[in-house]
């Protein structure tokens, strides 16, 4: 099969500057006199690049209040070409090797209160930013970036609907490599071919958790032969060309479960799940929603066997804010795209999940993935 | 073609027991009480596995003096069944959504003065574990856990001379991809593919920059369209199975060069790479050798156009100590493994770099990289 082409085009510098303005007025509201994001998905939201990340520094500077500028070694620079550095206003400071890369984030800031680094910057940079910038007070950036990127705007949607229907594609297509006597790696191989094939930009994560295996939520894929009457759990994903990524997990049955609880409990779990699904609107806080799925399951009697949180937002990250879980009392609001996961694991056994990608809407919910909920019992 | 399969096997518990006994004895020399080491190479060397990297905290606690513990989410925990925790006696202490797992970690180790986190661990954990272990000093563990992995043993070694043989055969075929009229993407796809064939795990990084694009040490690729008369610099490389990476360079020709001084400069080039890997022996400095390659170029009028240092360190990292740069005074000792690659670089015209990975022998060197260092001429 041919490779379907899926090019949602990277943000035009007009996004970008609102985008680099509301940084900067966040970093102001959260009393943070400069924002640093290193390369990964920060960089990307902001400058429309992910950037490279070694060890050499690279940063981007945000002040509350004056120019933002691009630290990156003279070596490196070339890559940011494509960032319309100048319609941005951004300006370049470039470094080469011997220089202290990091006196140069320094000099550029003064004498800083607060100074917020991206949640993902190395400990390498982590310690020599504060030594470099005595007294300030070093934070997270992820609190204030993620004001940002929580809230998704109409192009962001379209790309998760985008990624979210490539991978139903994926799904669609299991029966065809899910069978007897094939091994977790092999049908994973397969599965991973086909999530290129469908658009995405490669396979980031292909979970195939047969049998016991499914009893563990982070298994990949082992040598493990696939029997008859194994249930499966299949969760798959990866980014589209334009950084945003699917995730989505269906279970499996290799023609008649051998376990007799496997359609009592699928029940209680699919129950969990459309309830989830069901609490998501504006105003609902994030562990009323986890709450949701986790009231079906307790209530019967499943709670020891729902061992994680019931998801986790996704966008140019597979897991970023917003988290579903207890103890998160954020109230969503529209824009705000999460999975939606509830899963019930027997030890040793077997495990079923049901995970769908979600956006919070104006006055409801909406999945951006649609293969059927049902147990899908193949033949075997 | 086939795929070629190269297992190096990994570190025993013997090995993996000595590696651990030697961290616990380079932090107590640092006057540290603890590693935390994330997921990641240094894990991988102590642990046999790499681990995950996610939002959710692992981390194996290394103690100067007690018992190590890998801290680990409980939903990842299976992830960690091959490691032989129980003769290397380290305790396995998981967690669930809700716990904190930095005051987990902060318990484990009561009042320590120092502790040191290794260089990659995000921010998000890094600023966690400081607010947690309240006024212990927090260092970098890189220092510590690098006096281990900067001297490879016989093991190491053998598997850097795997991954040098793999992108040699690698670099041998390139004369079948790179042609007038194709695009650096196109050559890239083949190099990439048979970058895997050879045995490695993945194609970590594939540079094919041609004409101006070789002026950018640190170009990928891109859709420039190869021409008669291009000079094109290939860099290439990736982590053979058992982790350990190759990583080299070569200059080709498409046809005769369609500068003219292609000839003299390259010639330099060749004189200063093969001066400083002759500088490498145990007792001579990183420095040293980093100042034989840059004075053949310089002397011959060429400085400005070396823009970046002459090597680095490789192994479980691509980029890794030791660092051949101007300032380290580093002493080479046996079984130290780097790169020699100097360049010259002609911005908007043309590029130039030869690079081979060698190994400090007891009395001098041995190069892992054995293909010709002569600008390689093809037809066109």
């Amino acid at each position: 099969m041919s490779r379907r082409s899926l090019h949602t085009p990277a943000p035009d510098a007009a996004a970008l500057r609102a985008r680099l303005d509301r940084a900067r007025s966040a970093a102001a509201a959260a009393d943070t006199d400069a924002l640093l994001i290193a390369p990964g998905s920060d960089l990307r939201y902001l400058l429309g690049q992910a950037g490279g990340s070694f060890e050499r520094l690279t940063t981007l500077v945000v002040p509350a209040d004056g120019v933002p500028a691009l630290v990156v070694p003279k070596l490196e620079a070339p890559g940011y070409a494509d960032v319309p550095t100048g319609d941005l206003g951004i300006e370049l400071l470039t470094w080469v090797d011997g220089e202290d890369p990091y006196k140069l984030v320094a000099d550029r800031l003064g004498k800083p209160g607060r100074v917020a680094v991206s949640d993902f910057t190395p400990a390498l940079h982590v310690l020599a930013l504060r030594a470099a910038l005595g007294d300030a007070e070093q934070t997270l950036a992820g609190p204030v970036v993620r004001e940002l990127r929580m809230r998704k705007d109409a192009a962001e949607i379209a790309s998760l609907r985008e990624a979210g229907a490539a991978i139903d594609r994926v799904h669609a297509r299991v029966h065809e490599w899910l069978r007897p006597g094939r091994t977790e790696a092999e049908v994973g191989a397969d599965i991973a071919a086909a999530i290129v094939e469908e658009g995405h930009e490669r396979a980031d994560f292909v979970i195939v958790g047969s049998g016991p295996n499914g009893a563990s939520p982070h298994h990949d894929v082992s040598g493990r032969v696939i029997e008859k009457g194994d249930v499966v759990v299949v969760d798959i994903g990866g980014p589209l060309p334009a950084g945003y990524n699917s995730d989505s997990t269906r279970t499996y049955a290799v023609g008649t479960p051998r376990d007799a609880d496997v359609a009592e409990t699928y029940a209680v779990l699919q129950r969990a799940q459309a309830a989830a699904v069901a609490a998501v609107k504006p105003g609902v806080t994030a562990e009323q929603v986890d709450a949701a799925a986790r009231d079906v399951i307790a209530e019967a009697g499943y709670g020891e066997y729902f061992i994680h949180r019931t998801g986790h937002g996704i966008g140019l990250d597979v897991h970023e804010e917003p988290y579903i879980i207890a103890g998160n009392a954020l109230p969503l609001e529209p824009g705000m795209a999460f999975s939606v996961e509830p899963g019930i694991y027997q030890p040793g056994r077997w495990g079923a999940r049901i995970e769908d990608i979600v956006v919070v809407t104006e006055d409801g919910v909406e999945s951006v993935n649609n293969q059927p909920h049902e147990l899908v019992v193949l033949d075997a």
